[in-house]
């Protein structure tokens, strides 16, 4: 089987009651590093404007400090970056996502050579 | 730390486009293995009477056999038990889960060690 199996697990952690990180949060953040703009990352990935921004007002205020920092001004209303923290919980995330592949992927194959072979469900 | 990581991760695998399987199908699933019934099942589980049988209908369907069998008739409309296909895709989920929970569990503390003392978001 060559298929990518990163795309066949989503993972949501809770850090905290009401608290969580997951495929939308991580998807954000990554998107803020590449394109250093909060309205650029929600376009990359298909997320509204206001929706971009929720998650990032709530990613900073789940940790100990802002993992975003965004900075006024400029054509195109200011830009957005990672902050080192930011660095590090989204490295964590990354490494938690790979780690788990690497643990599940056979057990992974199994399921998926015993799933029906067309959706009807 | 002496908190059951157990309930801090969701983890949904998606086995072929538009066929997943996540916490709420495997409860429904643990549920029917320990009462033996779809409507006690989600009663257990505090699911209601159609998305349990939604979930179920989704099981049967998803994989090259049911994974939940009915049986009519009886004073309380009948039982259902989980097929040989059904017992085993529902060990290897948990036994997926165990080992994400195991892969992943030092990173996992770290991250809770950086969230915020309490929730605001």
């Amino acid at each position: 089987m060559t298929e990518n199996l990163q795309t066949s697990i989503r993972l949501r952690l809770t850090l905290k009651p009401g608290m969580a990180i997951g495929p939308g949060k991580v998807a954000i953040l990554r998107s803020i590093q590449e394109t250093g703009s909060i309205s650029a990352a929600g376009r990359l990935i298909g997320m509204s404007y206001k929706r971009s921004w929720q998650l990032v007002d709530s990613l900073n205020n789940m940790f100990e400090g802002p993992l975003v920092q965004t900075s006024k001004g400029g054509q195109h209303g200011g830009g957005a970056r990672l902050t080192p923290l930011g660095e590090k919980v989204l490295a964590l995330y990354e490494r938690i996502l790979d780690n788990t592949l690497l643990a599940i992927a056979p057990d992974l194959r199994t399921l998926k050579q015993l799933s029906a072979p067309s959706s009807n469900c």
